[in-house]
């Protein structure tokens, strides 16, 4: 069943037009029919099952509320050095489907690519990225896609109550606990940011800087992860210890 | 440093001249000097220190043995059900980093693709995929990749300790509790299959047919994962609860 998100409170018996764009894509692309159904989710991540009474006009009339919770329980955010082309957008597809909170982007000293100055036209592109894998993966919330100056603006974005950051080096030395002891200790509802270097890994300025702002390393298993790989790793052990108990 | 498969046993002291591919590579396109080392891994799985004596013919000499072991405690096999184009690569590369040790791919009935007849090409493809990815992240090993005729084929391909089919209707259902069980009660060294059907998902004939087979079907949290991104989920949580104790 298709699964959209509206910027408006929904309420069971309510009737209403829909948006151009889900009225173009459920009602010409996929050619939904008067009395097909989907998914609408509201402005308070409330999931409802929304009729179509009407495919000219796109009116619909919300049928059913489902008691449908997809987010993971703690609120995970996902920072990654400015990566080489098409990677970005593979990252925000994937951490979407896996279930981040928000996906920040940052220059960091051995980043290729650089956004500084044309941030805001790659944003709306993987913002849509974001809203697509959202709708896919039946999501309750649309993570929010932003880019920083650096690692302080990183740090004081929010209150975090936990800070980590993937690093190969740790890895290396064996680093095989931090991820475990964090998330242990880490009660649900609680704010993690987690770091990734870019293709070129995290030079020892930015660890020492990381260090001082009190992110913790910790290693990913054995295996070098890929830049982009790394993310998707840390959000399905996140998933797999809250949500499968393993 | 770079990492290189060798077809042949290595020793300390041993002087090999390399074969023409590695020779391509590492000295024409990444141009090592005399002095230059770099990681090679024997058909023993070991991992060996060897230095560049001579660029022109190929001569290294092993200069350490290396005590290295990336591979995953159990040995996971991915199957998935021919997806659609691009998408196979996508799955080699990312579940040899992620540290699966044999990727197969069969004939499921929602499968778009179809490789009945060409096989061949592909899976000297996907081979030379994985070959690169082993390198990149570091492995003992290079995953085989294979093709077969179905799920029988599959069953039958060696004995499994553990039997699993990712299956989207299990986590609608809240199934959550069969990886962490699985997991919970397989020792180490046993052979785990994980299955993953293709973009259209499995048809409820093929539920019924491997639940015949003694696969489990397992719940992966509460969001829908595209067909690609399921067996990435799965090996980072087997990695996380082996190698991280998550």
């Amino acid at each position: 069943m298709q699964h959209y998100f509206l910027q408006q409170h929904l309420q069971l018996g309510m009737e209403l037009v829909l948006p151009s764009e889900i009225r173009k894509h459920w009602i010409q692309v996929l050619r939904a029919k008067s009395g097909s159904s989907a998914e609408f989710v509201d402005n308070n991540q409330q999931v409802y099952l929304g009729k179509l009474i009407n495919p000219v006009t796109g009116l619909i009339a919300i049928t059913a509320s489902k008691n449908f919770q997809a987010e993971l329980p703690v609120q995970v955010t996902i920072a990654c050095g400015v990566p080489k082309s098409g990677k970005a957008e593979f990252i925000v597809q994937k951490a979407t489907e896996l279930g981040a909170t928000k996906i920040v982007f940052l220059p960091m000293e051995w980043s290729v690519a650089r956004w500084q100055g044309k941030s805001e036209k790659k944003l709306l592109r993987l913002q849509k990225i974001a809203q697509g894998a959202a709708e896919q993966s039946h999501r309750n919330v649309i993570p929010t896609v932003m880019y920083t100056s650096g690692l302080p603006a990183l740090n004081n974005l929010q209150a975090w109550d936990e800070k980590l950051v993937s690093y190969e080096e740790a890895a290396k030395q064996h680093e095989h606990q931090q991820l475990a002891k964090t998330l242990a200790r880490t009660p649900v509802q609680s704010r993690i940011v987690a770091l990734f270097g870019p293709e070129g890994g995290i030079s020892p300025a930015e660890i020492a800087q990381l260090a001082a702002l009190d992110f913790w390393p910790m290693g990913l298993g054995p295996r070098i992860l890929r830049a982009e790989t790394a993310p998707l790793y840390f959000l399905s052990a996140v998933s797999a210890f809250y949500e499968l108990k393993c």
